[in-house]
């Protein structure tokens, strides 16, 4: 992927929905919840305040939780991606 | 559970009605409040406010109340947790 | 009462209707109005400015007036409270 | 008057509106207008902002006028008050 | 006039809109246009930012056009001023 | 002219579509689009931050495109102009 | 083109939506995508923060994925072009 997100923005992948359940059930259809889950593909330099630069605080590869509404979708390469602030990041599931 | 929240974030997980009725009447059906207490299970490394890190106020384990609409609802390994802003939080039960 | 409010909060308990009449007249009924007075049961350790705790303006046991719709109400121990930010205290009454 | 105002508001009373016109004709019924003007009967200690408290620009006694929809009315001892933030109040009128 | 405004505020009175022309055609009835343009007749303080009073940039008499909806109308003395912070003043006209 | 802007407003008067064309088509009616381009004519001190007042980037006599709903029209000597804050223009043409 | 963007202002100009689509298939008619895909064609001097001309993170050509709906669209020359805010620029795409 060629996308370089500016300032504290990331790029991220959706992950299918049968990767969000670790119970070991697979859902499907309907049964599915609308993933929140997805992976960082790309990661920005950071915001600056007051001057400085301050540093991202997650890394490409990262799995990461997201706001549903957030962030804006692309689609570059025939690939959708969502580009995102950090802020609008959750947590990481490790 | 394997959530690391961002930020001045917190993952809490609701506690049963039940529990936060202290007064010793078991409450069930509509009598039941909507329940307001949750556990903390994790706890972001804090905001950065003038390139500074701020400590945390609550910790893993604390009981805490919160606003009602606050944060976002996750399922992470067939569990329900919500991720909410520590500042969404409104006070620690002891 | 074990709730201990986060940063800035406040944890009041309404005052009767009756209470806040000092005339010396009893209302009652529909005579009454909304009672806006309040005693202050917690005080948080005070919100952060600039990296400083700012020291909070009321203590336990102040009587304080407040906005009506100000605030959010928890009820702990069967006992109803309202949690607000000291901001949305007006006044004490003395 | 026992009521404290905290950080930078104040505590006013409207002034009757045959008060507030000062050309001699005294209004009545409809003619009258609702009034702004209003004594202040207490001040809070000012806000604080970078760590320092505000010096008030109003004192009690001052005759001042105020935003229409401003503050909140309280009733302390039978009497009605408007608690307001200075920054509501539009002019000292002397 | 005896009407002190507070911090960065101003009080002006509106100019006849017959003033307003200076083509020197005089319009009357649907043909004026809401006058826009107005008296300064006394001048705030100043607001205080960081802890330092700012300098007016109004004075007593300037002649200037300010924002239709902007300020609040009051009635003091018979006579109907306006008053609106400085920042709402588009303009001196000179 | 007579306008002094204040702050970091700028006075500007809207120039006819057809200088707004620079492909030497000459359009007329419906096809004309609104005009967005205009001429400088007074230009404020500029605005104070952190106690500094702040360059203006526009001078007297540029043309620039600014934000097609931004700022107040006036109509000052029978002319009409338009005042906004300077950060409501977009580019100088050049 | 000579369009002088201001302060942190960017002008670009849509792709065709061709281009946005690197698969190798040429899409047309309504299976289009509106583009979200731009070339930066000029650059504004950069926000002043705190007193500091802060440097811009695009340069001339560089293509780039914008919001939908931010900026503005202006016609200059008989072209089209969209200034907006660097911070509406999501990502550059290399």
């Amino acid at each position: 992927m060629n996308i370089k997100p500016l300032g504290d923005r990331v790029v991220i992948k959706k992950l299918e929905a049968e990767t969000t359940t670790k119970s070991g059930i697979v859902l499907s259809g309907s049964a599915k919840e609308k993933p929140q889950e997805a992976e960082v593909m790309a990661v920005g330099p950071g915001a600056i305040h007051e001057g400085k630069r301050i540093d991202m605080e997650v890394k490409v590869g990262d799995k990461v939780l997201y706001s549903k509404y957030a962030g804006t979708e692309v689609k570059v390469g025939g690939e959708e991606y969502t580009i995102l602030k950090q802020d609008d990041i959750l947590a990481i599931v490790e």
